[in-house]
């Protein structure tokens, strides 16, 4: 079998004058998923159906980044974003699936994006925590850290969680466009994006109106420093979203602070991490979600479920992560989650990129 | 991240008694495409219910292009075309998918095609445009400018389209087998696909035979000119198909003129292009489409939709395009298109090649 | 169009800390097959149901590996196996689908396999043949010629074959975990693998256990010999499993014994070849599968097809296989195969790989 081996140092050909390339990268993941919420038979601990799946599962994920582009004779960059990734959680394994593709243009500092396109409120930095899973543990456990998710609508770990615009690993994404611009220690994004109507019956009836959302970020770094002003606009229920963030970075530790109003439900957050040893770090957080308010439940702004369960979900959460760097590329991964309800993951694992 | 860039100049290894290679190519674009036969709600133009998608929507695709080759000792190469596509277009965005594979055995001027067939019909010279999209503007607006694409059947922009094998760049394609000759200014494609009868009951009663196609051209070109014929044979309804087309070439000017037979419908174009300026080049042509016989209506020759719509669909259509070569493999594409029956679409965008 | 060329002598990039990497390989395959078990209409030969297939069809497969590894600092390998592989078979064209990835870290002779996992009864020696197609002709022919592959169950060539953890090429596969290890001569195995429960209802009540095998074997090779002892262990019916067998290397001949009980059911199998001439090997193989047993039968240890069909399926079966070395990883193959309900199936055509 031929064997083609692709260095991690640039193998760069400078001849000819288009400058077009295709680059292969990526991460595979595995390790051991702990789930209080799973139940073989009967049901789980807050009484819904079991699933068949062990609490105790393999967790794996294998991810391909192709990158493609190219640079016009005037110096502007157009290129493309495609992704095949294949996830196995909860006992069931999957296969690959290739992703929709973004497309850019960029020159300096400046990005226009189509497509599937990052989202500014995801794109957001402080949204997510710097570890090798975005959250905790190996599969970053929901980033149920982010003070824009929201456990509110039901029980089982589910609630409003990613609801605005992100670049879809297995999906289309939004179909969007969106512009960055970065310069010094400030960057500023806009992104838009627009579903086609739901109609239905001859003349064509509205069903649902397509989900329009405008999101935008500004962020400024200086020193040790780092601020993020984030906003979605969204013409569907729960989706409107306002977002602050800080975080100060001081030598081996630093911290962060975080609120968000998510369409009426207020969540806090704290963050802190240190790097130790020759190769550990160690990630803590905790947030808290308020409680629906009783007047929104009167008036019918949120719906039963929501209602029903809102003091399940409301409520401090916590997690926690271990990295220890084995070289290479990889890293060694543990960590722990809490919520509200009770919901305890625990999951530990390897990292390897490529 | 680790990045392997991929060069545009050949990276070739002569060592070793194997000469197998695999190729990664491919090309992204992206623009708006305004299309008058949308509609959000309602009916739109003809009557027809609404689809949902708006006038003018993002239009995108992002195509991967895997070549795998080998030699044999006897100088026979042996090889594969694989692809992989993902495409956007009326406001719904899509995931890439994997096509069905194309073989192939060649050996000078010959080669054998198994699989994925490219088809006679499809690859027969002058039947696109030597556009980047070979129709007009990023999509190619479903190649309307070609004479064996016949409107008649619905008034929707539907027809009977690409009825004949082609490279299914996101199906399996025939599963058929050809075999392709060129020598100095000749060149010849035979090419036949066979699907499997569609049976039901016990025992299994025919349903419909499954398509069987015979389609083959042949192509000369001498100076400045170069002239095609092509024909199909197929045991489906309005299949069958006779086309001929000569193109000459005048410096920076370029004329064609085609006409086809489509099962009875007649259908001329005519075609002619131009390079001006440090770049650019443009692009018209007109074509136009016979109306069916009204005894081929009367002795139910033609279905009831044929017939209604053909006043809709027989007449003159008529398309542009504008090219702007940017470099480095990329263009920026800008071309309109009006059918008899009044459907308008206006695109532009950039394409680039990788 | 871009032309990258990856070449069968390996580039290597020595720089830099990390050493990880992406490697593309793969093979492509088309031929023609025959098979008496196909029938356009009406019944086949057993008086089942046709499927509009022909007895003779075009048959093809592209396969493309992604392996993608790292190596830590403490010399651990860590990698994934990844596979997209598009068939096409019996007249039904098929697209290229991605499998679900194998993980595995390495260490000296020892390796850890998660998910998509090889499987102990899979990677066996001997279990296959030493062919292109691991069996005979272009496909393999469903590798009928193994003696753990069960024709008992129904007459149509269907029968308990594969139903043991391997890896797929095309699904998910087992989402399991193995260890093996191989010093000197000695090589061993040990897989498990778990599906989840089906469960309905709420409170869920339990459907179906999910699989649940272990499989192993051991193997030893010294001077000119091959001898393997591998079993497998399931909560399913018809997938427990012993198997043994043994070969000799003589120049340019070989041999080889097998026998299987595969849950009650035996089968012995005879396999023999040669290399001849420049280029030439001749495979040859013979079986035979036990009856059920009545008293099988009569306690309803088997069901009622497997009984009604015991007398067609049990018996005698043989092959043959022709392989030209072609040079360029190339190679033109034929072969031949009866079943002992006297389904016959010849094919011939190439295998190249990249």
């Amino acid at each position: 079998m031929k064997k083609v081996l692709f260095a991690t140092t640039a193998l760069i050909a400078t001849a000819g004058v288009a400058a077009a390339d295709v680059t292969i990268s990526g991460y595979g993941r595995f390790g051991l998923d702990y789930n209080n919420a799973n139940a073989n038979t009967g049901v789980n601990k807050w009484g819904y159906a079991a699933t068949g799946a062990s609490k105790t599962n393999l967790t794996s994920r294998l991810r391909l980044n192709f990158d493609m582009s190219t640079e016009t004779d005037a110096g502007v960059t157009l290129g493309a974003q495609f992704r095949v990734q294949a996830d196995s959680d909860n006992g069931e394994a999957g296969t690959g699936g290739w992703n929709g593709a973004r497309f850019y243009a960029s020159y300096g500092g400046f990005e226009l994006g189509v497509g599937n396109i990052y989202g500014a409120i995801e794109w957001a930095p402080l949204v997510y925590l710097d570890t090798r899973s975005s959250g905790v543990g190996i599969t970053g456990m929901n980033d149920a850290h982010a003070v824009i998710n929201v456990n509110a609508e039901n029980g089982a770990g589910g609630g409003e969680y990613y609801n605005w615009d992100y670049y879809s690993s297995t999906g289309s994404g939004a179909n969007g466009v969106e512009v960055m611009y970065s310069a010094g220690g400030f960057s500023g994004h806009l992104s838009y994006s627009e579903q086609n109507d739901e109609v239905i019956g001859d003349p064509a009836v509205l069903v649902e109106e397509g989900t329009r959302r405008t999101a935008a970020f500004v962020s400024y770094n200086w020193s040790n420093w780092i601020v993020t002003l984030a906003a979605q606009d969204s013409n569907q229920e729960w989706e409107d979203k306002l977002f602050f963030a800080i975080q100060g970075d001081f030598g081996q530790y630093w911290a962060k602070a975080a609120i968000a109003d998510n369409d009426g439900i207020k969540k806090y957050g704290l963050y802190g991490g240190m790097d130790f040893g020759a190769a550990s770090s160690l990630v803590l957080w905790v947030n808290h979600e308020d409680k629906v308010s009783s007047s929104d439940v009167a008036n019918g702004r949120y719906n039963n479920d929501r209602a029903v369960n809102a003091d399940g979900t409301a409520g401090t959460a916590y997690g926690v992560n271990y990295s220890y760097d084995l070289g290479g590329g990889a890293s060694f991964e543990a960590g722990a989650q809490r919520l509200p309800n009770k919901q305890t993951q625990v999951q530990a694992g390897v990292y390897f990129s490529f």
